[in-house]
């Protein structure tokens, strides 16, 4: 089965499925999604007007048996930073799109008509259904709609009411293959999706269970042996399922790197509320579930099912940097009115971090008081929702909530809120915010844990020695990990050793008998760098844009009373490769 | 008596004079405000920090007897477009404070405690004086504090309550001989002043009555020659005078170039009821005046003295681009009305253009409906004035509008609104709009008189031929006018002939003692343009933000159906020079 690619054009309410170009077949997720966006969307378009496009890519290894493969690309110009956007999602969409042989779903245009519909893509069809009883739900009754009206196994993908409104939070919603949601985060995806008036687009890959493989026995053993490199790493074998990301809290805090109170300090009072180690207790106490995966073979199992007080299911995919945004940044103590805050964000389709940090930055705006989750999920569910003035405000993001209200400590890169890692006491994060196309994005290029570790080979957090060249390193890897469908946590065996990347390529070549080395996929990483950094360009950012916000340049934050120190010409560096 | 720069610190509450180097002697207005912007401060810096600047500069020739020269400029780099910004004024600012020898009044850094000040300049002095009993006080109420503190002809500059709380529309109002207000209208300079924590600058020339002429017989001479050109001018002896600018309410409707119903049509069925002859017989019914200067000196006199229904004073300095935003864009037909709300902003120091833009862009946002100026005037009075959320939006902008609310039909250029002329009706215009590094802005370069005249070199206002160049002439040219303080309706007698230049030069030369040629006058209208350009490049904005807004290039306008059909590169040949 050769993978096709399925166009949509919704202004027309059509579609043709075409074979990949030649130059394309290599590509798979953000290499895909992102070359596509760079040669076929117009950099100076309107991101919400008809001439941007979303497309959708699975990864090179999604739908195969290998472990932590399930991670689905989507790529547009992003209204939230007018730059180009690759946001990934675990959940089913990967592994259903690759079964049914889909390279990818690439989105056009806009319908002459005032109305929403669903997409309904199976083998060789996409449907294009009128769905007026869905307009103004939620994630979560359009999930369950879908449901009822096909299978189980269905994937989802949908926006709720912030998205429909097009609000530069709103991301799309996946279903995971317990029924529960995981998300396309950054960068306000769904407010593209809004603009195109898709409601939810459904996959059904029914009769399509497996992806081919070139070579079976081969594809086996790597696999194998890339198994072993994460369940020989510590953070994916044991730190990760023992407490989720939110292990994170008492290590960032200790470092005196957890942003609080609107980036006034890099430490927090709440940590032993919000720490890893409390969250796991209280998940055992009240029967949830300390490990749980995203997608299908995920044996890292970050996630959790976290419930209330009664033993009720609450939420999951609670991530440290919803807690940091709420808990650290905003102050709220009380972890099950952030978990709870967390549900109705899945529900909404709302950007956790960026809604988070937004909140926290309207302390400085007289909107709301330091540590009131009360008032934030009011806001959340009464403002954010109904569209009021104050809703659209949260919904816009931190960037613009500085600009209505004239504020200066405003933590964005390219409009976007930076999450849970000051960067001027890890300053490699800092080269990664300023530097990825994304807007200050954590996952484009985690300096982290090479800045924190106990290695030989760190690289101080406080100095900037050394910074430049391990944000690169990062970003690279992960262009790459993000283009085969891989959880970025992988990236930690990337690490450690040439296992893992070698057994990654032997995969690679087994699924599609393909001549890939360590040296050529590497290639492939820069080059996608590349190409969205040419495509920002084309759109009008600079290096200029490639710089943190002014007042961490002169205000230091404590413990470590650092500041962000770094000239224009050395971040400038970066992009010397 | 040789002019100095005054600069004061608000960080330190100090003051410094300092002699005008060597290099700046020869530049005054927006090319001394631009020179010192583009060479003091970074262009990186965040607006509303505290390493951003405002520069109070009076023209070459304010002071002076010359008719029309009592124009002053202020720059800073802008909050709303993140470019360098020039804003020039009439009012009495210009003279007063070339009388008193000031070149320039430079304002720095922002102060250690959160109060506000009244700055008060006089002869080698600046007092800073706390003023808590101005805080949340209005333009008239600050204006007249002060002339009883004072004087009547104490020149006072302020901003009100959005300026205190750093709305990107807000201005800076400034006094005008009979004691009404005159604003530096565009840009969010207000929001400048309000980080600086500045209430008000207050100047006293009280013993300083007269620049000094280095050839007093020559000045005499040539200023007579310059003074016969605007008389010789039917604009600006006869048009100007005659209806104000409202007279082109029903020339640039009957051009279809009027944007109505935010930009979906070139016409507007309110003209009869909005159009400078209808403005002018309910003036003269009520007793106003219809013609008034807003400095010492002007004899155009494009204002007026508007009265209500009882013959009390209403506003005056009604312009037509205010009379377009409220009459035509959001459709109120009572010319009362928009009166009665332009007096409102002048007391609340709002840019009447951008919140109107945005008030009629807020239509398809849902947050009023088309024609409703009950709900404006209570919008501006209770949500602006009052910083509600509401009020934080439309002060926001329309740039902001729109990215909150998801909308595509944004008519800005770098986030300011375009004002009353379509530029795909008048494509001139558009060119000046895309290109003038201050954002959407019709003075930077008002091509319209010679886009719509009647003579035989008229550039065709529907086609692209010519457009380029001749925006690219008047663009230069205002950048000449715009240094020596004279009013841009100057421009008009410029393009008759030599003379009016060749006076121009003669008065300047009589003034300074100086060689200025034509030649070298113009080549410093070209440096200033670069200058602003440059700034901007290194602030992050390129080619990609000389642009208009994407929908005017797949939406015609009615009734011409015409789009804007401008290739990128065809725009960017406008800095060919």
């Amino acid at each position: 089965m050769t993978d096709k690619i399925y166009r949509v054009n919704m202004n027309e309410l059509s579609f043709k499925i075409e074979n990949v170009p030649e130059e394309w077949k290599g590509l798979g997720g953000r290499g895909f999604t992102s070359t596509v966006v760079a040669s076929e969307v117009d950099p100076e378009c309107h991101p919400l007007g008809p001439n941007n496009k979303l497309v959708f890519a699975p990864g090179l290894l999604s739908g195969t048996t290998a472990v932590n493969s399930g991670r689905n690309s989507l790529g547009a110009k992003s209204p939230l930073t007018g730059a180009i956007k690759e946001s990934n999602v675990g959940g089913t969409i990967a592994g259903i799109l690759s079964k049914l042989g889909v390279k990818a779903l690439i989105v056009e245009g806009i319908p002459k008509e005032d109305k929403f519909y669903q997409l309904h893509v199976t083998k060789n069809n996409v449907e294009f259904i009128e769905v007026p009883e869905l307009v103004g739900k939620d994630n979560y009754y359009v999930l369950d709609s879908m449901i009822e009206k096909y299978n189980k196994k269905v994937a989802v993908m949908s926006i709720a009411r912030p998205g429909e409104m097009k609000m530069v939070t709103a991301n799309i919603s996946v279903k995971d293959p317990q029924g529960k949601l995981r998300s396309f985060g950054r960068g306000g995806l769904g407010a593209v999706m809004g603009s195109k008036k898709i409601k939810c687009i459904t996959v059904d890959s029914e009769k399509y269970k497996e992806v081919t493989l070139a070579n079976p026995q081969k594809f086996k053993e790597a696999s194998k042996k890339y198994t072993n490199t994460l369940n020989n790493n510590y953070a994916t074998s044991t730190g990760l399922p023992s407490f989720g990301t939110a292990g994170s809290v008492n290590i960032i805090n200790g470092a005196g790197a957890l942003p609080s109170k609107n980036f006034l300090t890099g430490t927090t009072e709440n940590a032993e509320f919000l720490c890893g180690e409390t969250l796991a207790e209280t998940i055992k106490k009240r029967d949830g579930k300390t490990t749980h995966g995203c997608h299908a073979g995920c044996i890292i199992q970050c996630s959790q099912v976290y419930n209330d007080k009664n033993g009720e299911y609450l939420t999951s995919g609670f991530e440290f940097e919803t807690i940091w945004a709420f808990g650290a940044h905003l102050g709220i103590k009380d972890l099950d009115q952030i978990a709870k805050i967390d549900a109705l964000m899945d529900d909404l389709g709302i950007d956790s971090i960026e809604i988070g940090a937004t909140l926290g930055l309207a302390v400085e705006a007289g909107l709301i008081e330091y540590g009131d989750g009360e008032k934030a999920y009011d806001i959340i569910a009464n403002d954010i929702a109904l569209g009021t003035p104050l809703g659209r405000i949260i919904g816009g993001g931190a960037g613009n909530l500085g600009k209505l209200y004239g504020l200066v400590r405003v933590a964005v890169v390219k409009n976007q809120s930076m999450p849970a890692y000051d960067p001027r006491a890890i300053k490699g994060i800092g080269i990664t915010y300023a530097t990825t196309p994304m807007g200050a994005d954590h996952t484009a290029g985690f300096t982290v844990p090479f800045n924190l570790s106990k290695a030989d080979n760190r690289v101080d957090p406080l100095k900037k020695e050394g910074q430049v060249a391990l944000s690169r390193n990062v970003q690279i890897q992960m262009a790459m990990v993000d283009s085969i469908g891989m959880c970025s946590f992988v990236g930690r065996p990337m690490m450690d050793g040439p296992e893992c990347l070698l057994a990654l390529v032997d995969m690679i070549n087994a699924r599609f008998d393909s001549k890939l080395t360590v040296d050529s996929w590497k290639n492939l990483g820069k080059t996608i760098l590349k190409t969205e950094k040419a495509f920002n360009q084309k759109a009008g950012l600079t290096n200029a844009d490639d710089r943190l916000p002014e007042f961490m340049r002169y205000e230091p934050i404590p413990p470590h009373n650092t500041v962000w120190d770094f000239t224009s010409e050395e971040i400038d560096e970066f992009w010397n490769f």
